[in-house]
């Protein structure tokens, strides 16, 4: 039983995931920073052990009864989901607060049925995972409850993961996320100022000046943002404006593969074995009501679906809490430099 | 030489710090948390070693002289200041880009020659701390170049601390903080409508209600607010309006040192040992030149200085850098509860 708490002070929704309460006796020690190795038998989410997870929604499976081993990419409800499908949002005012019903989606992508990592997957395979995603993101816009579907991976236990078995998450969420809809309001006053995407005057700059590219292929760039809040932070763009990712081509998401496969493997020269954070964002579902495409009507001329990659090397500390603003040790131009030098083997 | 980058696609600034440059090689590993245990002789903070840190610029100091042992709080630049103090802002574009030079004051408050922690301290000695970072936030707030002036702990190395021995940090920033200006833009909105301070409704909602009322005492209140990001989050308000911390009076200063010490040692009850961060916000500095307030003319009739508390506890992953949105796993009333309970000794 979940709810969305409105802080009123910075305008911005909290989950309150009851369901995955902590009491004081199992606060996590974060002196733990490999997860536990798992043994194929006690893997969720190993071929085999179809029974530990819920029922599948979804699977890439050459062979087999649904459940049962033969797929190579799965799509399983997460077992401890963030939000609930079932109910309404039901909103409330409590004095000065607000609160909504925690409804939502959250979804689990098995990546492959093998102890093998994203980046060293065959390109096909990572292909699959993406297309896994993109029809996942299609399904779950059928709910008109839901404003955004988000794809996100936690790689590693000082990125959030509790799982080593190779996996990424959907959530389909019923608020307009505060990041997305900053990205929205940049984009809005850049196209009444100049009557072009931001995003396309990034790229042409970026494509122009080269310092910051690492990787490129026919429709895909992969850059080390001039703002980068992290160290070695990558985005991928498509080349060519595209708002929607479940419209996303074949040829586009081969392109993809490669281009994240590329960045997985540059940062693994360079930095070794590392925690991460990947996000997918999209443009935002239409939805009937109060839909954001009121507000920004001209979403789908200048916005651009995109892929946001973060090594966690540095740590959040009192100075980004207290302003919202990063520091990030390494320049950008610099980190470009190395990752594009690193030779990475594509098949 | 550090830098301040606009995010074009967020509106926000991001800072460069190549000073602290980590080359791919220094890459910390996150498996550290423990912080080295560092001996009397090589701890820089430690009485005696004065000669390890550059000249203090203000210390309460009962006997000796500047530089040497005798002092009881001691504040000094950081040796690896994110801002640098000389020099001008230079704002300049970069094609879609902005940037502007790192220029800012990046201090330390020693508080205490001993190895105790801050929980630990006498109140005479936690006020003196406190009194320290209003002569030195009231000092950097001469600098008419500083639009913000802002105090932070990292305590513990989960919280991003890199030394042991107990200390604050103090910025003073030529950009309003992101978070800043969020909660003036809720403050002033709340204004619009009520002609009340939000800041004043939440503390009377809370003092009616007493559900996350965690401790108080005649001027300060401690709650674990309605919309905690964090589980166990706090944050310690006036109870009277008061916009700006560098005019706390001593009665204000005595009391917060109480509510203070009374927080970390119910969390010491709660968690045991546990890393956090404190945040300490006061209203913006009106520079002459494109004041704040001249955006937000009401800041002294609606702002309330206060300090924020977060444990260190979960982790950020793909889903909240992804959506700006935080997941709680313990409902505020409960952790509030659990806090209020516990018998702390104030001395």
């Amino acid at each position: 039983m979940s709810e969305l708490r409105r802080d009123p002070l910075l305008d911005r929704w909290v989950i309150i995931a009851e369901e995955r309460q902590l009491r004081p006796q199992d606060a996590p020690s974060s002196a733990e920073y490999e997860l536990p190795t798992v043994d194929a038998d006690s893997d969720p989410f190993a071929a085999g052990n179809e029974r530990y997870t819920p029922a599948e929604v979804y699977a890439i499976r050459p062979n087999g009864e649904p459940n049962s081993p033969g797929w190579t990419v799965r799509a399983i409800p997460n077992k401890y989901p963030i939000l609930r499908v079932e109910g309404d949002l039901d909103p409330r005012g409590y004095g000065v607060y607000d609160k909504l019903e925690g409804i939502g989606a959250h979804e689990v992508v098995i990546e492959t049925p093998s102890d093998l990592q994203l980046r060293d997957l065959p390109l096909s395979q990572i292909y699959d995972v993406l297309n896994t995603f993109r029809l996942r993101m299609e399904d779950l816009t059928r709910d008109k409850r839901f404003a955004y579907v988000m794809v996100f991976k936690n790689h590693g236990r000082s990125a959030g993961a509790t799982q080593s078995h190779s996996h990424s998450q959907i959530v389909a969420l019923p608020i307009m996320p505060v990041r997305v809809r900053e990205q929205l309001t940049a984009l809005q006053q850049h196209w009444q100022l100049k009557r072009r995407s931001l995003f396309q005057d990034i790229i042409d700059q970026e494509l122009r000046q080269r310092e910051r590219v690492v990787f490129e292929n026919e429709s895909m760039l992969v850059i080390c943002p001039f703002a980068s809040s992290f160290p070695f932070e990558l985005q991928i763009l498509p080349k060519r404006q595209s708002a929607d990712f479940r419209q996303a081509s074949v040829e586009e998401l081969r392109d993809l593969a490669e281009a994240l496969k590329a960045s997985l493997l540059k940062w693994k020269g360079a930095l070794g074995e590392v925690a991460y954070n990947m996000m997918l964002h999209t443009a935002p579902n239409d939805t009937r009501q109060g839909s954001i495409y009121q507000e920004f009507p001209l979403i789908d001329t200048y916005y651009f679906w995109h892929i946001e990659l973060l090594p966690r090397l540095t740590k959040t500390a009192g100075f980004e809490w207290g302003t919202g603003h990063y520091i990030n040790p390494v320049l950008p131009e610099r980190a470009a430099e190395y990752l594009r030098e690193i030779e990475v083997e594509l098949s």
